[in-house]
């Protein structure tokens, strides 16, 4: 009868889930978005009905009594009483070096989580504001960080270290952690399931972050993401792999300073950067330009910008199948990885000297399943992630409930 | 009857070879070191014989001047006069996105290698140094620029731009130019030689500086470094790739502004940031450890080195392979590249997916030639550079001799 409560807290949203684990059915999910803000967003949706109010939430502890109201409340709320709630899984983004794993939250795990402020100052910080304010609204619950880093913390040396001198690693901890963890894990998880066995697979987490995992036996053996999120994929806003010596010369001619350059780099670089466009769909909008309403510039930024996109993405596949050493199963997920079929087919259009073949009509329309044709040497698969499961999932193994 | 002055010109440095363009033959070669110091170091080689004198030169002017006089000196010179020097053909860092082949250098082609000074503003400087200490001294012999990024100047926007803004591509000329371009060409062209025919080629230039290209039918579809020479692999004083977002924190721990941590990742990074030696064979010996004299963590240090090293070369080859969608050969070369067997393993290691048989005693032993086993589906090859005749042969060809 074990339920349990999802946070996954930004610097100012909260998002949430409540899900039965019996049945692994989402019981009632929402948002709390604009916290702090004189007018916030509240969302409910529960049972097939959703609600939209537009609190002031001045902080998340205010934030999560609005949840907490919503989920308990007599006329539309998915449990009677708060004390159904068994625990609460939050969503961490940094594990550090301490943290390959979930781990209960005490003292000294909050304290090792507010160690690792630095190394993501903005999410963490605000994944630790929905702890705070979980200990002060229901006290006697048992709370569960899940972290994002988690999934990579098994790579290897050879994989998580950059090369600059061993004491910025050892005294700074400048090194690979890789994000998107949770998701990763999800998905090679199910992707051993459907494919029935475990083996060599590459997951591309393509959405407006982006990130790609090579995972051999379950075991992350490398991941795009590196010391932040920056690194990797073009992404909606940020530039992926980039020459660190571009940096100085885009210093010099915008009037940045390093921390300026990094902003750049992660707010204004990627597809909006090439087509002032962030989101996929308006980029493929531009791309096709059906209405004839985009100029010629922006048409050919556009198309660019979605062949750059699935060439590097193609590159990095390319990359995990030589340090696998071979490939039994590619998988997408997320949103642009979940819905893009076009983008999917560039992608794989690179990779046929693998003996993939692939089922145009399993691709344009499958929602979970394989999209390879049945004589493809490799498997190829879309799974839509859920890390809110996945983070119910390890709540409830930790807590043996 | 074309004799060839080739002239590679550094920051305090004047690389020289004279080749017999109707053998090919080298009948001289040398180095100016140390100009502009109280004592250079001249070298001047021929007919087996080598001198090395340590002349004042204070200018790439005088330096040339120690050149000329020695290759026509009465008792060693390979040339009675200087009316036998043909053409004189330069070593070029940069040229942009002007030159895609090699140039007569006329008033118009100097000024352009000038306008692209601040690209690489020491060796451009340098280069240039070179070419009017040509004009000044021999001022009726031809002047041929043989540029290092010309190779790659093929490469498709999808591998040469970056994810940012577009005006910084248009308006600062930021992009991926790639070097090496020289080495890149020579062996591709001596890999279809040797395989007998053109295709899908992967070329590693491995030495204190490395870099690949994706050659496909001889034009050069992507290469690992960027718009400088310090991106992609992991080198002797360069991090290669490196998530642009460590920056800021290497800039705060070491006090650098943004131009004084490029220089660390150029200059204190890569294999001598890692182990404290540039030289792959001090490294080697380090992981080794023979006799016994490196501490633990030196032995550690320096084989972590070696498997990063060719751990991340095995997967730019793997991301290769899916820009070129297969590969017919894979080519070692530069001095890593072409003596280091052991590295040339631990890289194939990684790649066996595709079918690559070693043959061992070849890999032991070869000067040029296959190191693949007559099964492999893919060819291997190791083949020694040679830059100076491949600006000879297009100096030649630029000029019609």
């Amino acid at each position: 009868m074990a339920k349990i409560l999802i946070l996954n807290a930004g610097s100012s949203s909260l998002k949430y889930q409540v899900i039965d684990m019996d049945n692994e059915k989402v019981l009632a999910k929402g948002n709390c978005e604009k916290i702090g803000l004189e007018e916030g967003i509240f969302s409910y949706a529960a049972a097939g009905n959703k609600t939209v109010t537009y609190p002031q939430m001045k902080d998340h502890s205010v934030a999560l009594n609005f949840v907490l109201e919503a989920i308990t409340n007599k006329q539309n709320g998915c449990i009677k009483s708060l004390d159904e709630i068994d625990a609460v899984g939050h969503r961490v983004l940094h594990g550090g070096e301490f943290f390959s794993k979930a781990a209960i939250i005490d003292r000294e795990v909050q304290a090792k989580i507010e160690d690792l402020i630095p190394l993501g100052p903005l999410h963490q910080r605000a994944n630790l504001q929905g702890i705070y304010a979980c200990q002060k609204l229901m006290p006697r619950v048992p709370q569960v960080a899940v972290f994002d880093t988690a999934f990579h913390s098994t790579m290897p040396a050879k994989a998580f270290r950059y090369a600059i001198p061993g004491e910025d690693y050892t005294k700074y901890h400048i090194r690979k952690y890789g994000f998107h963890g949770t998701s990763h894990k999800y998905v090679s998880q199910r992707t051993a399931e459907l494919i029935g066995r475990q083996g060599k697979f590459i997951i591309l987490h393509i959405g407006s972050g982006s990130s790609l995992s090579a995972v051999n036996n379950g075991i992350c053996q490398d991941t795009s993401m590196g010391y932040t999120p920056l690194d990797g994929c073009l992404m909606g806003t940020r530039s992926g792999n980039i020459d660190a010596s571009v940096l100085p010369t885009l210093c010099e001619k915008h009037g940045f300073d390093v921390n300026g350059v990094v902003n750049y780099l992660n707010k204004n670089s990627g597809l909006v950067g090439l087509t002032g466009a962030s989101d996929s769909r308006d980029v493929d909008a531009m791309a096709a330009n059906k209405d004839g309403k985009y100029s010629r510039s922006q048409v050919e930024n556009a198309q660019l910008a979605n062949e750059m996109r699935a060439y590097r993405d193609a590159k990095i596949v390319g990359s995990y199948v030589a340090a696998l050493n071979g490939v039994d199963a590619i998988t997408f997920t997320a949103g642009v990885g979940e819905h893009d079929a076009a983008y999917r087919e560039r992608v794989l259009g690179y990779l046929t000297y693998l003996g993939i073949v692939i089922d145009s009509k399993a691709n344009a329309h499958i929602e979970e399943g394989e999209i390879s044709a049945p004589g493809s040497k490799v498997k190829v698969f879309v799974i839509p992630t859920n890390e809110e499961l996945q983070i119910a999932r390890e709540t409830k193994a930790e807590l043996g409930l």
